[in-house]
């Protein structure tokens, strides 16, 4: 028996969340049963998604929903050896017991930083290849848009995209993502929405009209590429970060969807399970040679899970968020 | 050479078309040429689709862009006999020479008025099967939404997914019409959305959720849909008459997409022309054994079309509007 933390949700959000929407709560954690594991947390993902599911089906009281990759500290199940890492969907707990169920031993790619197990190789990637490539249906040489194009899944989609042959349109909310995306990434064109408005950027940085637009934002961004949808368009659903705080911004022209015969479609990660194996493939062969790029913000400490999930919404983020909750990240195991 | 009346757009309507915006202009009518035929007009569709148009590709000064049915009565093309009935999508023309591309001999079922042809035997019904059974994916059982269902294509795509098996709620705007719907029909519910605010009342006539809406309306139904719609549900989008006539209705759900995977895709009829041998066989059959029901508002008078147009916006036809411009309708052939 020892303690530890859980990040817990005490009220629910009035439109974004602030700190005193949480508290860190001190439990008592027991030890690894029979057939049991005990796990401490090393890196935890923070995401978009999570601030819907504050409205639903997150429970007040209870740790937040969420994942990350642990490391076993105790095991009394023999499908883990103790000093394995695990992907886990436990949620905001810095330790926790488990019978095995929902955790994945990870095998990191030496060559790699673990990190990227939560991002490019991780969800975050997996929800850009599958939505680009399955739900988008994309193909070679198309003209593709990218909304939130600076942040983790965004920047991902858009790179495969390039790596397609395609001409891709990036939109960012900051200048200094805009140069990213511009001069390193390389982009074909990069509108920051809060320098110019983005229906007449999108306009001017698509003259052969959008393929697919890979949607993360909804509202004024949604309304920008409906009119520039070319015939048999499709619109990947990944997210609506416009309308995940609270009331957001109405959408008009979805009757733009009708004689362009559009194809609007929403998906999460999970749909793409059957696709993992070739994901993983192509994309360590992709941050290997340097072709996927990206960027990550982490910060340190179990206690801060809070503050990463508030600052997404406030764009503090440089591509993915993470909390780390060891000193060494987990990389000297 | 003789004078024959057209239907022009003389100004762009703002919002809500006014007779104004149209005039009736006499015209010479030259005889059929060599390879030519000279059609006389019989009966004039008049469609939701054509709004949008009036700010798009409908020139000014020229005829009303639509289509109906026409009798030969000059031809000098080996393709058609004087007398012969036609498809056409000339525009409002009351008569007009034609090198025979764009017309297609009509061979009317002699047990069924003619004026079926125009809807629920031809793009109206058309676009009922097809955005049903293909866009939508329809299966044996499902759970339906079909908004304007008092309408042409409503009512069709309604009736097609009860005789599919499906549970079946109609949305429209006049008692009369859901009187129709409830006790000729035979709906599983119906909504009379002026009466009572269309969100608590969708819930309510939806416990096991929505699997396909049809959705010809935008705006506040499909905001009442969103939340509705179950895990792979379909929205195949025929029309959005709520934002036709400029500004319309924003729409606020369209997060609902994400986490139900909700595919919403836009059709035109001419999708389906591979369809058209099987709707033309299934419909027959079904408009003889009353299976299919259908309601149509005739209005007598080729210069009435503006009327009949405008009249769509108002709710002021029951069923499918429809310009007869013969006093025999072409039923005397």
């Amino acid at each position: 028996m020892s303690t530890s933390r859980q990040i817990h949700l005490v009220r629910r959000p009035k439109g974004t969340p602030e700190p005193a929407d949480f508290a860190v709560v001190e439990v008592e954690t027991p030890d690894a049963g029979e057939g049991e594991v005990q796990v401490a947390g090393v890196l935890m993902s923070v995401d978009p998604y999570m601030r819907p599911r504050l409205d639903a089906d997150q429970a007040l009281g209870e740790p937040l929903l969420g994942g990350g990759i642990g490391r076993i500290v105790q095991s009394r199940n023999p499908k883990f050896v103790e000093g394995d890492l695990v992907r886990h969907g436990a949620g905001f707990r810095e330790r926790f017991v488990s019978d095995g169920r929902g955790l994945a031993v990870l095998r990191p790619d030496p060559d790699l930083p673990l990190t990227v197990h939560l991002h490019a190789l991780g969800g975050t990637g997996l929800t850009a290849y599958g939505g680009l490539l399955q739900v988008g249906a994309l193909a070679d040489g198309e003209q593709v848009f990218v909304s939130t194009a600076g942040g983790a899944v965004g920047s991902t989609a858009a790179q495969i995209a390039k790596l397609k042959g395609c001409y891709v349109v990036g939109s960012t909310g900051s200048d200094e993502k805009a140069r990213w995306l511009r001069d390193d990434v390389r982009l074909d064109a990069v509108i920051n929405y809060k320098q110019e408005p983005i229906g007449e950027a999108l306009a001017r940085a698509t003259p052969k009209g959008i393929d697919v637009y890979f949607e993360n934002v909804g509202g004024a961004h949604l309304d920008a590429a409906l009119p520039r949808m070319n015939v048999r368009g499709r619109i990947p659903v990944c997210g609506m970060i416009s309308v995940y705080n609270g009331g957001g911004e109405p959408v008009r022209g979805l009757f733009n969807l009708i004689y362009r015969r559009v194809r609007m479609e929403g998906f999460v990660a999970s749909d793409f399970t059957h696709l993992n194996a070739a994901f993983q493939s192509d994309m360590t062969g992709w941050l290997k040679s340097g072709q996927v790029k990206y960027q990550e913000t982490v910060l340190d400490g179990f206690e801060r899970a809070p503050e990463g999930l508030i600052g997404l919404f406030e764009g503090r983020n440089t591509g993915k968020m993470l909390i780390r909750l060891t000193d060494d990240g987990g990389d000297a195991l």
